[in-house]
């Protein structure tokens, strides 16, 4: 099968690694020329247990695939702000039977990939893979994962299905969903709750654990997802689960010494963060259907508030 | 007169160097011994206009006032939370016509005061002076100023225009106020908008002009301090005219490249901010009046976050 990897970093150079290992037809594609030039050349750089091996891959820019056929699959890991323009890109290889999957983080992207993409095409979906960008062309691979995976129109499950299995042939251990948008809407939520603030403050997720009232912070922006995932989604987040899961991420023997991915972007890296697609998205939708979500809001402004003051926007 | 200033630090030290220049007969007290041990040795060094002078004080550790005469006036000028505990070591030389001036930033003082001073001796104010402190017994003085005073009881008119004229003599330019809540109220709010907000993000008030929705942020956090000061203390609070005050504070020509106290505090310094006297009253005070005040809320529980991240609480 003919699979293009929309966004080819570090998660899309693990998807198109594992599922060309299983002997499927990959293509990666990426708007960052230093890195296709270097996968060109001398192929993916991949490391893993130890490790290190280079596997030749197609690999184009986002402007130079006009000449490439209509793709069997696309699976899209852009950054959520480059999804527009990388569908809009994507337009000549996306026929009528290509079928487009989506396991970003965040909110919002269905409704930017309906605007591309015949709605019967559309699979999304959540992965707690993981991935390491070590450099141009240069990719890290450790830990394990899965992924859940389903169709945003009912009949299309058997074609849900059948992308579960090829996921599982390559290893990457996926499940196919009847209620994908609750992870969603799960994982967003844990993700709003913890990813701003961390790289507000500079902590991580242990110092975090420490802040007097935590759990009221927790607890609010919780509730503010929960209101809005009702509205849009009629989703039902189970409140005291999440905040349980959450307040679980503390500990320093697990993960409470990691700094989740905004703080990476933000105070690390000086790069754009995707709050826009997490506390951005409640703010707006919370805007639009007059329910209150001051945090998610307040948070929004803070963290563009920092890229501002970093001289990134 | 007697007159004792209670926190000698940059702004006690002013007031108490030029109530002593008009002829006071002054004390200072504080809890820094350094200091206190300096000041009592070699006289207080006071910079101002680019002379240097040592003036000699009586100057004592707060745990070592036992001794002294009833205060006829004593001006507080310790950091709020420092207060109570002042007002307690003050008790033996507060008598039953000590006068007791607040001219603090931060709101609640008065509540404090109350429990360790007759309503009728309780003197109220907003003041504009500024004063640096360079390193222990050493004060730097620079711009201009003014008081603005009133007693809480009404029958006490007279005595707070007395405390006027004597702060007159001494050039600190005090005018009688008979609304002097309002003036507290809005510097509060003034503070209780750009304080936290640069503190958090690390910015002075030119650069947090220059985030995107910063408009936003402004008019919410003003809202909130309106509905408390009229549900408190009946203070109607003039919005557009505080927004339009907290606006012109950006000006790059004018105060834009200057870092609130509380960023001094916080990021410079790594010290204790008085969050809980500006954001964190407004919380306290929205929760008991079920107000919904939730900017102040999460402003408060950030500052006190970064105070945890940094190790100072």
């Amino acid at each position: 099968m003919k699979i293009v990897i929309a966004g080819a970093g570090a998660m899309g150079g693990r998807f198109g690694y594992m599922l060309k290992q299983a002997g499927q037809q990959v293509i990666l594609v990426d708007s960052w020329k230093e890195h296709i030039d270097i996968i060109s050349q001398n192929g993916l750089t991949v490391e893993s247990d130890g490790k290190r091996e280079s596997v030749p891959f197609t690999a184009y820019h986002t402007k130079q695939i006009a000449h490439l056929e209509i793709a069997d699959t696309i699976i899209l890991f852009v950054k959520a702000m480059q999804l527009p323009e990388m569908l809009s890109d994507l337009q000549s290889i996306i026929g009528q039977n290509t079928r487009v999957i989506c396991l970003l983080n965040g909110l919002g992207h269905i409704d930017t990939i309906k605007k591309y993409v015949s709605h019967k095409n559309i699979f999304i979906g959540v992965t707690m893979w993981t991935a390491g960008l070590v450099s141009a062309g240069h990719i890290h691979l450790a830990g394990d994962g899965s992924i859940e995976l389903q169709n945003i129109t009912p009949s299309e499950n058997e074609s849900g299905q059948q992308l579960v299995d090829i996921f599982n042939e390559a290893g990457l251990k996926a499940r196919y969903s009847h209620d994908v948008l609750v992870s969603i809407w799960k994982k967003a939520c844990v993700n709003g709750v913890l990813n701003g603030i961390c790289a507000i403050l500079d902590c991580n997720l242990y110092q975090f654990g420490q802040i007097p009232s935590h759990h009221d912070f927790v607890a609010q922006v919780v509730s503010e997802f929960a209101a809005i995932a009702k509205s849009i989604d009629n989703v039902d987040i189970d409140q005291t689960a999440v905040i349980k899961l959450i307040e679980s991420t503390y500990d320093p023997e697990k993960q409470g010494m990691h700094y989740p991915s905004m703080h990476q972007d933000l105070v690390k890296n000086h790069r754009l963060t995707e709050v826009d697609y997490i506390n951005g998205y409640i703010a707006r939708k919370g805007k639009e259907q007059g329910i209150p979500v001051p945090y998610c809001e307040l948070i929004t402004l803070l963290v563009h508030g920092k890229e501002k003051v970093l001289g990134i926007i």
